[in-house]
């Protein structure tokens, strides 16, 4: 097993990766002396594989278990969901000391977490994230929301959670397109810290998408470490958090004109990160090769890599990217790369730069060189 | 003008108190150094008369105010109303520094700052408290809440505002039983920790019932600088704060099983407040001259000492505590008071004990002594 900690002072926590985990997580909660009483959220797709099983484990420790479950799926993101939530809730008499077990993917641990958040003012959570995006990603930094039709996660709250389990044998039951949506998270993460971690990919990457629990713990832990590195210097999102950004300007917005349909979330952000590499080229001095390197990786792994855009789909693209919580004063703000290993945050790019060097038809690079800044 | 600060490190702010606040809104939000865009959130009551003059006075700063107006009255503080200004929020573009005005009473304060809470993970808000009831109370402290149908407040986060600005103008045009019920919190204050408050409450309850500005000013100010004091002292509730709660428990039980219709939040507490002073008697050595002289001086302002209650609601507003934040493990806690100017909190009461004291047809002291502890 292995185990990062986050350390984020009396907010500090563990994210434990291994085998198993779903079935040890009441006396993970032991452990952390919560309350009796727990609302499981967890989702249409995953509830009936795993959700008795984390039942039974809470039960087992002496707590009180009920369950929720929504539909699978981004649309489930919303206010309305979170309003069922809180009836549960109130129906199971939650107190400030209950607490909510969020099992599933991104959705459910981002809708979980915010109905933790707001609950009472908020109430204790416990991440159990079933996909690999999950895992490396949305379950760990306290980031929680919930879509509006206007933008994605325009509402939410920064909530903690008490502890993260990440079940490798969780991942075996992920269908293959929500698995390689989840590498492009991981791919993410050598892109914007960590070169060892990219070359490792190139490399492994038919083993993991053999999904090889050898290969993918250390992966996994490795993604969760750098993440934790991150957030502890910045947890709210004031500076250098925004590096775990990098491709999303671009892959929310292609998620919010899609209406969260067409997309899973990384392969939007795939998507989003070779465009983001693309406007590195020329704005950040990324090498023309290892914006090649990324493109590869993540076509190799099955992901896109460009986009087919009218040009009102183009149109309605930046108007969504200008909605973005990233956005300062209607300026698009975008994570560079200057290199695979080093992210940059903060530049403003406005939208007639960023379509000198993209083609607002695929996201694409233009053929010719941008034309030079008169 | 008299300036109130609460001292909360990063989060400290000041409260003004004074005459015409509302017309210089503006000049304070630009020291504050805040962006542009604005979103002031009025209700239909308060709105036609004041929200002009805001908006005038933010346009007049260099700020782009825009306005939503909400149903006047408690069933708007919900979470479709705060979708309502999510969306508003989303049409008129606001950023992560742009913030909320919040005009209007407790309503309009409470969902406003539960919508600058949770927009964009939070953006920050001004309270403009236009009642009695929010200035002496919910618009300091950042308690934001709406409603569920099982209870009062039971979503909701904590978020500081960045400015209060309480215009005793405004109150003038207050209806005669919401400026009553305002009162209520205000002999709350002197309950808890200022009997001198009290003894001044006592001899000037005549002028501050005509709302001479000299009597209502020096009193306003008292409370707020008590609020202060408590919550610097205790931001999140975990232990002091609970004072606040004198006459609460059973305060919000009313609502709750009233529906939030028959009683005003004033006069849903000043029951509250009596009931919880002769539990006071027999559970904290309360003098009974003191409880005749609590009850005497709600019952001069004008508020109501009792309920009338039938066998079947009496069961509805203990089952309605129990879903009270404040409850632990089941059991229901009280604050109570020693004396005048002195509370005490956290002290369980099990329903049963609780019925031998207060008569659960009135919530007014039984006729007989309570039968002893056996």
């Amino acid at each position: 097993m292995r185990s990062i900690r986050v350390p984020l002072g009396t907010r500090s926590y563990s994210i434990a990766v291994d085998r198993g985990v779903l079935s040890r997580v009441g006396a993970a909660c032991a452990r952390l002396k919560l309350g009796r009483r727990c609302l499981v959220v967890t989702d249409s797709n995953v509830g009936p594989r795993y959700a008795a099983a984390v039942e039974q484990s809470l039960a087992d420790a002496g707590f009180d278990p009920r369950r929720i479950t929504v539909p699978a799926g981004e649309p489930a993101k919303r206010l309305a969901t979170a309003a069922r939530c809180y009836d549960a809730c109130a129906a199971h008499r939650l107190e400030r000391d209950s607490f909510i077990v969020a099992l599933g993917g991104g959705v459910v641990g981002d809708l979980a977490g915010f109905v933790a958040a707001t609950y009472l003012r908020s109430i204790p959570f416990i991440q159990l994230p079933t996909t690999l995006l999950a895992q490396v990603d949305s379950s760990v930094g306290g980031k929680t929301a919930v879509n509006l039709r206007a933008g994605k996660n325009l509402v939410g709250a920064f909530h903690q959670p008490r502890w993260v389990g990440c079940d490798i044998d969780a991942l075996r039951t992920l269908p293959e397109r929500e698995f390689r949506s989840g590498l492009a998270e991981v791919v993410k993460y050598g892109i914007i810290s960590d070169a060892p971690l990219f070359r490792r990919l190139e490399r492994d990457l038919e083993r993991l998408l053999e999904r090889q629990t050898g290969v993918l713990g250390p992966v996994i832990a490795r993604c969760c470490a750098i993440k934790a590195d991150v957030i502890a210097r910045d947890e709210n999102e004031s500076g250098p958090r925004a590096v775990l950004n990098f491709g999303h300007t671009i892959g929310h917005g292609l998620e919010v004109i899609s209406r969260y349909g067409r997309y899973l979330h990384g392969e939007a952000v795939s998507v989003g990160m070779v465009a983001a590499s693309a406007l590195s080229v020329p704005f950040a001095g990324l090498e023309e090769t290892e914006f090649e390197r990324i493109r590869a990786l993540l076509h190799r792994a099955g992901l896109p890599t460009d986009a087919r855009l009218t040009p009102r789909q183009w149109e309605r693209l930046v108007a969504a990217m200008r909605l973005d919580k990233k956005v300062r004063r209607g300026e698009l703000q975008f994570v560079l790369a200057e290199r695979i290993g080093k992210a940059i945050w903060g530049r403003q790019l406005p939208a007639r730069l960023i379509a000198r060097v993209l083609d607002p038809a695929t996201l694409w690079r233009r053929p010719a060189p941008p034309a030079r800044n008169r």
